[in-house]
């Protein structure tokens, strides 16, 4: 046999007898089932990120009616669950997803509905952009839900949610479906019909255990959990901590990220890290007239108008923002945020998974 | 506007005057790109891991052939990089990949080929059945590669590989391609055509500092990395390890995993986890006679025979094993491990992400 | 020369001959500063820890006065640095000792005095038993010091202290300052003798940036600290959460440490791990007429009654407790705590010292 | 009233009816347990260390003498337990220690001699200089001790020693026992007067388990141990290791610590940490004619010289260095390693601790 190294200098790879061969190979991979990399590389290993998914915003003002008509056609109930409507990335046709790892949906709850309890492996939280009257009940805690609050049910806690007032209720769900989805780890367990309890306190027990700044009760301390313990990061402390930073950047101390921009991070106190373990949440909060650097990182996020009007800029996208619109960002696209007014913004990622796997990038424009 | 509580009582579901309402409803939601979650919940959050990925053996018997006619009629080099062929999971098809999260692939190197060198934030490993002769250069350090090695490149590494004898060379290559591609994490970059150092040294100046058991160099303590600085695993050292467990057995003593079964993983000694970020890689011993039992994990993973016979049962499968066969293992899969002969495999999974992201569920039976 | 086992069966151990050359022995090990473990073994490797402190009560009645009277006769100022008056247990003395690794003093300062800036590798906090107009500057950054309050000066931060008001005022200060003296680790360095920002805020920058419960901002997310960013643990919120704990218990949820016995933990939000890298800190609530466990453990400390009245059984020691009443618990002796009315319990401990050095243990009677 | 500042300002601190204020003011302080800072700070809170401990060196050839004179004088048994003699730093007086936390001991075992089982919560080691013929039983699992290893018995693991051999042993023993007698953590147990299993084998039981690199026995695989399970680091991978990172500086390549200078630590399989939870253990060594750079660090550590002659210069003190002589290096104090011949060192320190404890500081000399 003559040596590879011999033949690929002597072979006439175009002539009709080789090409022949080479059929004969490939429709024998094809039988096996067998891909050869030279052929498939630049598609699964890209010199950047390729994602299919695409920058995309969806104005709130058509999602919000949508999901209204839905209410008054289809109910609430066992097997369906939940009245949730998953917004899907026009680059990921087929599939309800945001970007690859994340779902984002509207959710709507008539008035005196009850969504169903159950749980699932997959973490969730709501974000909610208005109004008030729902409690969700995260294992057994009943948790009001009101404007601006950020509501946790990591995974595998059994929750269902409650409208006990006379006004329907729209919000954000964010969750891992996706992710969980495409590594097969998806666990899903019905629980009771009706809320488990089904009052309606101020503060759920969650909160009172963990809202203390830096108190940890000494019958759960020393036990550093996945997910944070806190159900509820209401919005009296965080316009709080954005208006903190803001004025001390007034006042000539560091806080903000960049001159003009006050984020917050939504965190677990038992270990520092992020909240929930594959989502990563946020809040931040650009001064009217600012404008963040240009930047991008690996990691997929969905952005939602909390307050104030604006600019998006994702790739080549200019996106103008009203309230409630929510805006995909696929990986490693550049984002730059102009503020016309003072502009609250929500946003999740899944940086928490790059960042685990040691595969998180981020480059700020200097 | 009746409350919907009102309107799930009383509307009548079947009406063609509903029915309408509906249609037009899913036919604005498809317009908008809005997915309803009650008419895809069941699939995509499946009450257990519903992996479109089935078990499957691939036969070395069928393998081997078509790698060395491919080295006929394909040459190495720049752009397709290397001759690997990917193993496609049948439940998978379109994507070479052997589960949604690990690729699998045979790569040959005819006697005095180069492949050439590269890097990618994909995370790799070549675990070599027989032959000897390749020199693997990662991060300019040549590492030898022989039968029994298990040869690490985990992610952003330089590396290119030379095979110096005049024998042609195969392994099998395992690498994240499918978790990168779906996180859309891809980095890549070429590097020299020709290996940038081309001796061929014994042992690698990584095997030199790492290799003392418990021992770490001074210029490097007290720094964890992310992945293992060790890129060679050698197969002295793994098989005298799982003699040792079953010699400890016979004697009375822990050690192996369960009656009649051996098992290392090999790990980063700079902090004692799995020797990749992504990837968890072991070898198994089962003695001749003895069963493994019964388990099951959401972690997917793929198994090859090193050396003896046996059966492995995968679901409903029961697949006779050879020397050199490649199996497939879905998330959740039931897996139980007949051994005929001693029986050695080596098998690699996607643990350590589902480990880090909290999701990993293992089930053994009693 | 006979075997050391043959000597040891026929030597006779007590011939005046044996004795004589023993003693020369000993004398020759003197000479070379040399001591055999046969001869010290008790005492240096008991079998349960043998502390030389003792369990002791400082009556608050006699401290305060004592520290007033100080106030008249000696400046405050650069060299002495603080007018403060440690507590030396009976136990250890030569050494102001509480516990062999703790330092409890109390501070004074009198009206409109200034404690001048120092920074050294001790860490330390003051806590709050009344009062209030003092302002502790740490690293720049002025914290009000009020009733209740938890104050911290981490290992290696500038601070001072002034006092703005008309009255004098002081509080329990705990430092590690045994444990750096025994291991060698003091590094002290002056700074300004006046604070270098006489601002007298209502809030430190700290707590506009940390107090958030689980807000973290990003500019600073993603790095754990050693100890907490926040030097101020307000009575307000260690008030609530034990009063939540205790109300949650009435309801029948979990929360307490035990019946009738809420506690929490000052901790760091960025690792959730103790306040201080050294220190713990804790306030606990035991109910009118409830009793806490017996329970001992190896870490040592000291307790302040904040509020209320009660029993502390330390040892063979009984010691009924009044408002300010310090109390030092040695390693390994028993405690039970009894409330006469309600009673509150500020306690700090070296328990995170023989944690991280995996020596701590601790015991709870049935 | 007037205000203290007021006081501080017009007080005649001199006159004799203030002086006889203050005199009686410290009575009282005496007479209460109570020392006030002012009076005692620059001694317990001085600008850097100030060890009582000094620098120290034992030359082996008058240790080894008096260790054998011993053995014909005092049994080894039940009570003394060890014949360990230890080496007390002259700065240190009546604490046979040899910095403030580490013991250093000879320990010396005659032909046929056992010394019995027990545990402790104290950490230890031994390291052999020379000899053979002894076996340390670690939890039942008998260790063979040969020249140039290192044996650990990590806290609360029962250890007894058997000589099997004619000859007579010594050895090097570390411990921590003046750090758990400082923090009164000592717990102390017997075990059996004869090692539990007297056979002999050349490798113990852990290290057929552990000694693979990289390699974990998937039994015991993702538990973080706080010491190691690993009971013997042999001298032939502790040479070839330091051999190797001279080979590769004379190559081009990194590895050793500085020119001239390879250095290794003993480290934890589990973890990548410290062997033991308390104690750095590192073997040294310095080519003939090279220097190391002065350093220092608040760890304090004891030194001993394994083979080759040289100097060790600690503080102002000039030590020339024998085979087996023991240096004591206090915290704080400049070291410097000049080598004449080819120079291996072992040494021990108290790093853990003040790494764990945020206190670790280190300088090294440009």
């Amino acid at each position: 046999m003559t040596s590879l190294s011999a033949a690929s200098t002597t072979t006439d790879f175009d002539s009709p007898e080789h090409q022949a061969r080479l059929a004969d190979l490939y429709r024998d991979f094809d039988a096996a089932g067998l891909t050869p990399l030279w052929r498939t590389r630049e598609g699964l290993m890209p010199s950047t990120p390729e994602p299919r998914a695409v920058a995309h915003r969806w104005r709130w003002a058509e999602l919000y009616p949508l999901a209204a008509r839905s209410a008054d056609l289809v109910p609430v109930g066992r097997g369906g669950e939940r009245r949730a409507i998953g917004l899907g990335n026009p680059g990921l046709p087929g599939d309800p997803y945001a970007t690859p790892t994340l779902w984002a949906a509207i959710q709507y709850l008539a008035p005196r509905e009850n969504a169903p309890e159950h749980r699932h492996t997959q973490s969730a939280f709501r974000f909610v952009l208005e109004g008030e009257g729902v409690w969700t009940v995260v294992d057994g805690d009943p948790v009001a839900m009101r404007r601006g609050d950020l509501l946790l049910t990591p995974g595998w806690h059994f929750h269902g949610h409650q409208n006990v007032s006379d006004a329907p209720m729209a919000w954000l769900d964010g969750l891992d479906i996706p992710l969980v989805s495409s590594l097969d780890q998806g666990f899903f367990e019905f629980g009771p019909e009706l809320v488990r309890d089904t009052t309606t306190p101020e503060r759920s027990r969650g909160e009172r255990l963990w809202s203390g700044p830096g108190l940890t009760p000494v019958s759960q301390a020393g036990q550093v959990r996945p997910s944070s313990p806190l159900m509820a990061y209401r919005w009296t402390y965080t316009d709080a901590a954005l208006t903190a930073q803001l004025a001390l950047e007034n006042e000539g101390h560091p806080g903000v990220v960049e001159p003009g921009h006050a984020a917050i991070r939504f965190t677990n106190p038992t270990s520092g890290g992020d909240a929930l373990t594959t989502i990563r949440t946020e809040m931040h909060r650009v001064r009217a007239g600012a404008s963040s650097r240009t930047s991008r990182t690996t990691a997929s996020s969905v952005w939602q108008v909390f307050d104030g009007t604006g600019v998006m800029i994702v790739g080549e996208q200019h996106y103008d923002l009203a309230h409630g619109d929510v805006v995909a960002v696929p990986s490693w696209y550049e984002v730059t945020i102009e503020a016309t007014t003072d502009l609250d913004l929500f946003t999740f990622s899944d940086a928490p998974i790059m960042d685990k796997l040691s595969l998180l990038r981020t480059e700020v424009s200097s």
